[in-house]
Order: C-alpha cells, then sequence, then structure tokens
C-alpha cells in the first residue's frame, strides 16, 4: 500500500471546481494527445460498413467518438489511423463534422502496428495540429463513443504519475477455462478479475518504447498496450473502474443500443423561451413541473440575448412560446441556431407553442401552423425538427412530442 | 480424446431432416424441462421495472424467452421462478401470451436457491403441465430471448450424454488479474478462457443431486450451476459454443439492441397474395426481385386456403395486391389473421396493394383508401398496422413501407 491512491478517483467529488461540470479541466495541465486505432473492417456486425463508419441518426459513428475529445479543452490533437482505403471517406467526416483536432494517418496490418504508426505520428514535424510530443498519449476505440471527460482526465492524471493506466469493468460473464477437448476445467474467481476496457493512456516515453522494443510476434498477434508496458518497461498500469457506457460497439445490435444512448441523452433537458408574458412564464412553470417528474431538465429564458446565448451551444431542444401569433419570434430563434450550426451534430428539434387567447383553437389555425413552421425549417436543414402546438390558456397542459427522430 | 465429440455440434448440419427447419425435432426423444429464473430486480438497468418485465414493442421480454420454449415441440414444461410480488404479474403474462408450457413458482433469497426451487418443483404432485421428472433439466435466464431450438437442442443432447452442458461464448475484452492495490498484475491468455452463458443443461440426477449436496455458501453466493455440478457430483460439462444472439439484456441500452433483433427478424420476410390474377402476378414477381436485393423473403401463394393456411402462423408481413377495387379480399385476410391471434405476440403488418388500370390513381382514390383500412384495422387490434399503396399497372414498382413499428 506504500503507493499513493488513485488520483484521479478524487477528480469526480471535486465540487464547484468549473462551471461547466467539466471535472477535467482545472486539473490536466500537462499536453496529452489521443491515438483512436479505426482500422477494423467490422466482420462481427454483419454489416459490409465498418462499424466505426455506420450511421447513427445520420452521422458516422466515429464522428461521435472524435466529438467526445474535440470537447475536452484540454486535448490537443487526436490522430485516427485508418486503412489505406478509408483515408479519404476519413478526411471527409473529420471536415463534415469540423473535427479541428483530427489529424488522419493510414494504418498498419494490424492493431498494434496502427497504434504504433499513431504514436509516431504524434511528433512528426509535419503535424498539422501542432501540439508537439505530448506529455501522455491516450489510446481509445473509435467504436466507444459515450467516454467523458471526467474518464478521460482520470486516465490522464494516472497515466502521468504511474506510467500506465487503464479503464476496466466488472466481468459480466464467469470466466472458464476449458480443457483441449472442450470440456469445464475450472470456473475463474470473478472478484479477483477485471474485464480490460478503453481508454488507456500511457506517458509518451513508455508507450514509445513499448513499441520500440516489443517483437514482431507482438505486433501481429498481441492485443493489449498495458501488457506491451508491462513487459517491455515494467510499468505497471494503474486500473480504473469506468462506466458501462465505456462498452465497445460490436454487433449490429450495439449499433441500436447507441442511437437509444444519444436519443435518450439529447432528450434529457430543453430550454423554453417565454419571452417576458406572464401566461408564458406561467405555462413555463408548469410544463417545468411535468419535466421534473419525467426526470429531464427544463431551463427557463426569456431569450437567447446575452449569457442566455450560451443555450444555443448547450441545448439540443428548444420550445418558443409565443402569444401574439406572429412567427417572427421562432423565425429569430431558427436563424441564431443555424447560425451556430447546432443540427451540425445532431438533430435540433424545437417546439412552437402558441398560446391561444380563445378556449379552443379553430381547426384552419391547427392546420395552417405546422404548415408554415415547417416551411421555414424544412427547405435547408434536413436534420432538424419543428413541431407545433397550440396551447388554450384555460386548458390545461399536456406533454408535447419531444422526440428528436 | 477418448470421449466422443460433440454430438449436437453435428444437429445442425443434418439436411431436410424437418419440414419446418426445426433441426431438434427429430432428435431429442427424451423429456426435456426448463427451469427459468426471472427473479432479479435489474438494478443495472437503471429501471423501476426489473428488465425481465421491461416491454419491447408492448410484450414484456419474458414472454420472448417464454416463446422461445413454446415453440419447441420436444420441451414439456417451463418453471418461471419468479419473487413473491412478482408472481401475479407473471401468472398474467402466462396467461395472456397463452403460454401453456409455463408454471410460475416462488423463488427463493438468491439466484442459486430460486434455481433449486425451479429444479424441486419439476418433479411436485402437483405440476399442472402434467410432464412428470424430466430426463434433462436446461436451465436459462430470463433476459435471453434469441436462444433458438438449434441451441437447445445441442444442449439437451450433450447434457443427457455427459451429464452437463453449458453454453460458451469468446471472450470480447482481455480478462485481467489485478493486485490488490489496483495494478495491472497479468493478463490472461485469451485462447484458453471462454464466457460462460446459458442455456446449460443438466440430467435431472446431477442438478438435484448437486443442490442436494451444495453448502450454504454456494447457494448464497455462487453463480454458476456448471461449477456445483463439477464439484458436488464430479462432472464436467461439455461446453458449446453459441451465437451472439445469446447475450443477456442487462443494461437500458440492451433492450433497444433486443428490439433491434426482433424488428429486424419480423421484416425478414413477407407473403404477398395474389388471387389469380395476371397482373398482380407480375407485380408479384417484380415485389419478390426487389426484395431479394434487400435480403428479404418473398413467398408468393394465390390466398390462404388449404396448404397455404400455414403462413398464417409463419409470417407476420402480408401483401393483399387486389385488382378490382374492392375491400372484401383484404377484409378476409384480417378475418383469418385475426382468428389465429397472430396479433397476439407479434405486430401484424397488412399492406394492401390496389393495382389500378389507370396510369395514375386520383388524388380522391388514394386519399379515401387508406381511411378505408385503418377503419378496418385499427378499432380492435391495437397492434396492428396496415398501409395501403396504390400501383398503377403502367408505373414501376416501388418498396413500399414495411416496418412494424
Amino acid at each position: 500500500m506504500e503507493r499513493p491512491a488513485d488520483p484521479g478517483a478524487s477528480l469526480a467529488r471535486l465540487p464547484g471546481k468549473d462551471p461547466h461540470n467539466n471535472p477535467g479541466d482545472v486539473s490536466v495541465d500537462f499536453p496529452v494527445s489521443v491515438v483512436l486505432p479505426a482500422g477494423g473492417t467490422g466482420e462481427r456486425t454483419g454489416l459490409q460498413t465498418p462499424k466505426q463508419f455506420c450511421g447513427l441518426m445520420g452521422r458516422p459513428l466515429i464522428s461521435y467518438t472524435a466529438q467526445a475529445f474535440e470537447r475536452v479543452s484540454w486535448i490537443q490533437c487526436v490522430v485516427v489511423v485508418v486503412a489505406t482505403e478509408s483515408l479519404a471517406l476519413m478526411r471527409d467526416i473529420a471536415q463534415r463534422y469540423r473535427h479541428s483536432k483530427v489529424r488522419v494517418v493510414p494504418g498498419g496490418s494490424t492493431r498494434h502496428r496502427s497504434i504504433r504508426r499513431g504514436v509516431q505520428a504524434l511528433r512528426e514535424p509535419e503535424e498539422q495540429v501542432g501540439a508537439g510530443t505530448p506529455k501522455v498519449v491516450i489510446i481509445h476505440d473509435a467504436v466507444r463513443p459515450f467516454v467523458d471527460e471526467d474518464m478521460l482526465s482520470k486516465i490522464a492524471m494516472a497515466a502521468k504519475e504511474h506510467g500506465a493506466a487503464g479503464a476496466i469493468r466488472p466481468l459480466v460473464s464467469t470466466v472458464i477455462a476449458t480443457t483441449s477437448e472442450g470440456y469445464l476445467d475450472h470456473s475463474l474467481e470473478r472478484a479477483k478479475y477485471r474485464a480490460s476496457e478503453m481508454p488507456q493512456g500511457f506517458t509518451y516515453e513508455v508507450i514509445h518504447q513499448a513499441y520500440q522494443k516489443c517483437t514482431d510476434y507482438d505486433l501481429d498477434y498481441g492485443t493489449e498496450c498495458l501488457h506491451l508496458a508491462l513487459q517491455y518497461c515494467g510499468t505497471n498500469a494503474k486500473l480504473i473502474e469506468g462506466p458501462p457506457t465505456l462498452w465497445k460497439v460490436t454487433y449490429k445490435r450495439d449499433l441500436a443500443a447507441a442511437e437509444s444512448i444519444i436519443k435518450e441523452s439529447l432528450s434529457q433537458s430543453s430550454c423554453v423561451l417565454t419571452g417576458d408574458c406572464p401566461s408564458a412564464l406561467s405555462l413555463a412553470a408548469s410544463l417545468q413541473k411535468a419535466f421534473t417528474t419525467q426526470h429531464m431538465d427544463l431551463d427557463i429564458i426569456p431569450n437567447l440575448q446575452g449569457d442566455h446565448a450560451n443555450y444555443l451551444l448547450k441545448e439540443w431542444n428548444f420550445i418558443q412560446i409565443s402569444v401574439n401569433g406572429s412567427l417572427s419570434e421562432v423565425k429569430a430563434l431558427l436563424a441564431s441556431l443555424q447560425a451556430a450550426e447546432r443540427a451540425l451534430l445532431n438533430p435540433v428539434v424545437v417546439v412552437w407553442v402558441h398560446l391561444s387567447g380563445a378556449d379552443l383553437p379553430s381547426i384552419g389555425e391547427t392546420a395552417t401552423e405546422p404548415a408554415a413552421i415547417s416551411d421555414l425549417a424544412s427547405p435547408r436543414l434536413e436534420n432538424w425538427k419543428t413541431f407545433c402546438c397550440t396551447v388554450s390558456t384555460s386548458g390545461s397542459v399536456s406533454m408535447m412530442s419531444m422526440r428528436s427522430n
């Protein structure tokens, strides 16, 4: 027990360190870059497209993973290593989704050869992102899109302190040893073992040295970077328990699972714009109550001016309440969202609620309004959904459709 | 290598043994019953409802698993072991979805105690399904709904021959041993180990004896039935490689994955009813071509009379082509499906294609027909979808919407 406790483990518990709920922002003050091997052919998914390039709600899986690193301020460069035939595709993805930290390099014939190539690329002079050799290299899988900043900072900090660090998860199934004839030999004591997952982190020296010293056999048949660090640098990796969302998209069914996670996270919070009208504020308060019972967050703001403009970058769901029946407010909202390019990465849902003075809206009104609002949104913006709902001031509020697809 | 090769492994390769593509039907000629422990609280899904009772397209997960055994002719009885507070719910599910082989019994405080209770129940005199003590007991998880007859017959045959048998899968992640301080100790050589999955099978004597002899510690903390059989009966289980669909619904995301598998299997084949009209036959032939390019099966039959009636039990998607514009044929189809109670277990999709003689249908026709057909289907049958599509005899055929939800 001479070694100090995991420095990362306490990070998540530090309160109020960061206004944007990014526990790693303050603590990781050394250069960190990422190598993302993405050369897999995805034969286990049963799909023709390698799974890292499969679309989730229209956007390739690997773009979600890249974005998980893009949004972390202390990460400098993300080297994506792909098969030669995918170079153009990956460069196109990086450009289309504005992944400014991503650099695409061709891989080797095996996973280890690809990672080694990525590690080398981090100190080549022609590097576009100009970060210089990092202190710590994080290695991750292209098909684990839900890694969060908290986990990344824990891995980076532990890698800096111990030379190597890796994410682990409890074993889901009992692991058994088999005889050569296919019979049960013995089962392992579950408590002593863990599944080794990604991300893993290494100081640049350790991972560089491990790949310098290792054999062709390692490069061709090995799977674990942690094992190379142990064998060739004598570095026992610090192991850090990760959340279940670190799981690897492996089978076709996992694409549906990943999409369900994205949809759920997109629909967990909304922002309602009320203007200054008291009846709009009272409707917003009722909505907030209803959302809370559904374990969703609802922020109430008058408009997107001044400090409120940061909701443009934070939210995917906007509810514009208007009382005068004109489309000008929702037009302005759509213009702001378009200027901020919010629909580039995920669908944006705009709900326009028209507070009508009458008890019940006439059929004419409900029929024309959705048409008008869909005219506004649809021609330019494929990745948008708008719904219109007319609520009577005397009627009760029922939950509106908010699904993003 | 003295032991004979796995007898189950060759079953799947036996051609033409069974007209309904059930390779196990012929070979398993001894009594087999099933114990399905379903007492889990599902805390890992993050849902309030235990995951075995969560709805997939409106039907509880455990009903899909029960149905996987219901449809296997040589399985006699399925004892579902649930927590006392879920007895009424489970009995209601068994009744609502006509699981005639299911018997519900209250479980114990741990998984092993529940399985032991289920094994005991198999030879209690008050047994409703009247099967008598089985030769082989298959133990499965309520949350692995996609087990197929091929795997079940392999497990049953191997259990009868070797006393015990269990499904295995390759390890997805590297398994590592950790030091007590949380560092990497060593990683296991993946090729020597497997993940132990379900189903498992035992002769009644072996599983009964194992539960008679085992200790309270085993009953409280053990997880593996295979381990008990080895320790208390000296039985080395035969291990059989299973397909990836054996995976266990563990997290909330797995519910979305399971639903995607069900939807995909439901939409993989259809049946088109043409009557005797040549132009309907020629449309059906075009459809068949189009379906083949999408890797879907399409059977063409004139109607559901005589031998063709078995399509009522086989298919979930029906395309009724009619040329006279009357609803009588599709009305008869809906009546047949309703009589066969096809919508009880899964959504049934009926597409009515009206072959029009004119080049393009008038707007009036396309607007009234969907309304008429939806009037037919919707009031009585929640779990049905009907679509109407009018195709011009001179126009080309485009793929129709066939998604079941």
